[in-house]
């Protein structure tokens, strides 16, 4: 029987919405779903490892990297430049676990050019109040830093009308529960389950 | 704000998938879901709540209805008409309840052509063994009877690959676990979202 594919999927949400808190408890919940893990060229930090936190390369393998079409998105922030590669999500995907990539909409705008099948999530915060809650951290932040926060969420939540799915995370087990579900229903649909269960699917039709 | 609009489905499945007794608990499990009623010419059994059961009415109605373009799907059994009226339908669907069409794969066809939006779920028994044993019933009907039930299902079966989603009922919670995450996750849908939160998402971009 063939190893069925994995489906590869995007999240996106502004800072303060939670995103990371629900990828790390949807992952404690499902099995088969892994995060992708991104390649850099900037150094690693302390405690940081190679092929878990990052995958750690040069500016000149990076760029061979651009050149050869091998990454699914990139993006250069000031010196560094952060991708993720084609190859390793292809070798997640084929063994069976859905990949989630963790990036902005910009790098979702290239992995819908360049990927044949990915499914987006988009992740808001219930509330004008509860963003800006989030978004003041501890209270040590000016006004004008918390602004700015303010107005990089707004401009990522801009984008939303672009992804498949929009989850609204007020209380965190029922936002949970919607990717929860999701994921789920995304591994019942028919192309997927006639890869799971073509042996059965066989039998009930010879 | 406006009335979130329903989302429409088709749930098909050989005799012996156990069908109804999902639907039945699904519809115990989750809001805003209604099974649409018939309409049907032939004559109530005792018991049978016009509006209910069916909507019972005449030949020459129906004749007629199918000449106004109203049913989404109708067929002729021996003398007498089954139909899914479109009015009907809408008129539930308005309301912000998912409607489910339980009709097999003929009604399927026709629905698919004459909705503009529709999402179909098939369910599949676990196993042969299982099919014929759900199909013998209580062991009073002839070795032909059985065998013609289970060429009747084969054919149903052979149809699943028109359907988005596939739902295999081995245990019953788990098919009906997959039928819930199927519906919850239709609903977390960007335009079933945007409906039902516009007024959170003008805030956000405000």
């Amino acid at each position: 029987m063939n190893q069925p594919t994995g489906q590869l999927y995007i999240v996106s949400a502004p800072s303060g919405a939670g995103k990371s808190s629900l990828l790390n408890a949807l992952r404690g919940r499902l099995a088969d779903v892994a995060v992708s893990v991104s390649h850099t060229t900037r150094q690693p930090r302390p405690g940081e490892q190679d092929g878990v936190h990052y995958h750690f390369t040069n500016v000149d393998n990076f760029r061979q990297q651009i050149a050869d079409n091998n990454f699914l998105e990139y993006a250069q922030v000031f010196d560094n430049f952060y991708g993720t590669s084609r190859l390793a999500v292809d070798a997640q995907l084929a063994t069976g676990q859905d990949v989630i990539l963790e990036i902005d909409w910009q790098g979702a705008h290239q992995v819908r050019e360049r990927a044949s099948s990915v499914v987006s999530i988009f992740i808001l915060p219930p509330s004008v109040t509860a963003l800006r809650e989030r978004l003041q951290g501890r209270g040590q932040d000016s006004e004008e830093t918390i602004q700015r926060r303010m107005r990089d969420a707004q401009s990522e939540m801009s984008h939303y009308p672009e992804y498949d799915y929009l989850v609204i995370n007020d209380d965190f087990n029922t936002a949970l529960d919607d990717l929860l579900s999701i994921f789920h229903s995304e591994r019942l649909q028919r192309a997927r389950q006639q890869q799971q269960h073509q042996a059965l699917l066989d039998a009930l039709l010879a």
